[in-house]
């Protein structure tokens, strides 16, 4: 069985590699860049044609990221890092406000348009400019991260701040993201940042994931708890969202094997992602659901039995790494059933990356390759950790 | 022709009184009152089991309105004076926060969750009291209802207030909702304020979407335009929300049978909603897109393609006020294969009520009668006032 998965996985992982370079960053490099004022356009029709000029923050982030990780872990190519450079000048000038957080978006030139109401153009900003600075060697742009991160730890217990709707003192009610992106970040910060400073935040996110989030009676991952104890009434406590589950999960794992955790958690987390992938699996449709309702009953969300390209991107990543770190075959089974669907239905052959937004059905209801959601991230993040983990394999 | 007509229109007309009376009303009815705390449960699943307590404004506000309206135009019943009661109740004791304005929403007990951040909460909270003030004679209501509808009007230039997320000065982005709810509005208010109040804001509101939304040249109805002049750039200054259109302009259609206005303009407005109904069908499955870019384009919007009970509601009463007041041919047939559509895709047989949310082929996304975005509003009203129209026929 070993000697079968190794001989499959190297099939996979020259899959994984093409359709990372020969489809989703070219895409990219073809038609997001703004050679006029620097910095991305993320609105991408299906043919590259740009539909929307503005810039939003956390698509600029993540785009800069990409960049600079793929010079940073593929190749050392100065196409990558002058694409990233222009990414990271155009946040340098534009992206923060007076108070020092980041917009949420700008105009093409870089003039502000919408107010930093949302803290995590902070996160991909911050994550995008301290990867840029490994690539880069700019001490600029590893301070200017430092700062945000530092910036962000600070505002991570209210992070709306005077953006806050909930009335104060009535429900406090906590989503399972800023947990999920300090982990990514932790990652992201490994040589920016001292352990000290970086360990008691993946070690309180992995707490808060584990222990409020996880329900180990009810074999669930929720998205929304009470900051106080157990989780809010009615349909916003039963939330579950199986790719943010997964995300989350396969963050856990990684951070565990990067400091080589805990077996038995290990063992917990990824039995946690069975449960997930379960009950988040379309059994009539295939492929994963947006959103579920843990008792079965509607959402509020319209676009609950849509089927989202970064949803197939993270469960990929979730299975393979639990694979290799369980050994189970369980995980490799849920990879294959993954990949086969979204490789069935989210790829573009004729114009490269992946359709975003598809039906339950699985045909694009959408056109559009990136828009104000959906840019150079989780497509390409996930093709390289999945080939990266299908190397390991057979070695 | 005429003569098939009055013919066909004594049928429907039967058939929307049956749909209104033995299907939406009794659903309402026997679900939605929370007998415990007073005020609705607007998140009711299929069979009106109730699947979240708390209590949205805009849904206590149009229930009450909608239970008023029924007593004020259908039949004195004590009933729906009660239920209506009900809700007029909790709004006077629950419903304002400090500064005067709405709360987006309760719990079940009345307790306050989210601030006043939505203009619309107010929209829906006034236009309830005022027409309970209308079957109660009570004079608080009244009160409460003029002082509300003030406060809308000085409000309306800023509606989101401390909420707003455009940076100032940057591309004041204007949407159409505020002319059409204060067209609607009128309407309820209509023996509660003076003419003087009310005549002004609807001949503005009706300049606003002639002039402003409506670009005559495109054939197009656009919803968001500069406050200064023209459209912004990009998906927002192309989007298009057919429902949207045709209920704003069946609500100019309403305003000028009422003052008997100007036969060109109504004979524009109309030629508007034939634009409108051409771009926004699907011609492929039939029913209404929620959203469309005008050029083709990727909108944001995951939902675009769904069919909502809302649009098709709408879009009922507008093809049949413009049959009513033009005696064009063209929105006869509209209407009738918007009804055909509408009534193979949205009514429940079973338990009553419509589905709300369909995908693109028509089947429910959601199971739901009921939940933060849809109550007792829509459904009710487009029956009522389309068995009202339809009574009109042949006379």
């Amino acid at each position: 069985m070993e000697l079968d998965i190794s001989v499959r996985a190297k099939v996979l992982r020259e899959e994984f590699w093409k359709e990372l370079l020969e489809s989703v960053v070219p895409f990219w490099e073809c038609y997001s860049p703004d050679k006029a004022y620097g910095g991305y356009f993320s609105c991408l029709d299906r043919d590259g044609s740009v539909f929307d000029t503005d810039k939003f923050l956390w698509m600029q982030g993540r785009e800069l990221w990409c960049f600079s990780h793929l010079f940073n872990h593929v190749e050392r190519k100065e196409a990558w890092l002058d694409l990233a450079r222009s990414g990271a000048d155009f946040l340098r000038k534009h992206g923060k406000a007076e108070n020092g957080d980041y917009y949420f978006s700008l105009d093409r030139e870089g003039k502000p348009l919408v107010q930093p109401y949302n803290i995590f153009s902070d996160c991909f900003c911050a994550a995008g400019l301290a990867e840029y600075a490994k690539a880069s060697g700019e001490a600029w742009a590893e301070k200017s991260a430092a700062d945000t991160w530092r910036r962000i730890q600070e505002r991570k217990a209210n992070p709306k701040g005077v953006w806050t709707k909930q009335v104060p003192g009535s429900r406090p009610v906590r989503t399972m993201a800023m947990a999920m992106i300090n982990l990514w970040m932790a990652e992201v910060f490994d040589s920016v940042l001292d352990p000290g400073e970086l360990e008691p935040v993946v070690s309180s996110s992995i707490d808060d994931v584990l222990s409020r989030h996880v329900d180990w009676e009810r074999q669930a991952v929720f998205e929304r708890v009470l900051a106080t104890e157990g989780r809010p009434q009615g349909m916003d406590g039963r939330l579950l969202s199986p790719g943010h589950a997964l995300e989350t999960l396969w963050f856990i794992l990684a951070a565990e094997r990067r400091r080589g955790g805990d077996p038995d958690r290990i063992e917990k987390t990824a039995q946690v992602m069975l449960w997930t992938a379960q009950r988040g699996w379309d059994h009539k449709f295939g492929g994963f659901y947006y959103y579920r309702d843990y008792e079965n009953k509607p959402t509020e969300k319209l676009e609950a039995d849509m089927k989202l390209w970064w949803v197939h991107a993270e469960a990929l990543c979730a299975f393979l790494i639990a694979h290799r770190m369980t050994g189970r075959i369980e995980f490799w089974d849920w990879f294959e059933r993954t990949w086969e669907w979204t490789k069935a239905h989210f790829p573009d052959p004729e114009y490269g990356e992946w359709y975003g937004y598809l039906d339950r059905r699985g045909d694009p209801a959408l056109t559009l390759k990136g828009g104000k959601w959906k840019g150079m991230f989780h497509t390409p993040r996930a093709l390289l950790v999945c080939a990266q983990l299908l190397g390991e394999y057979g070695r």
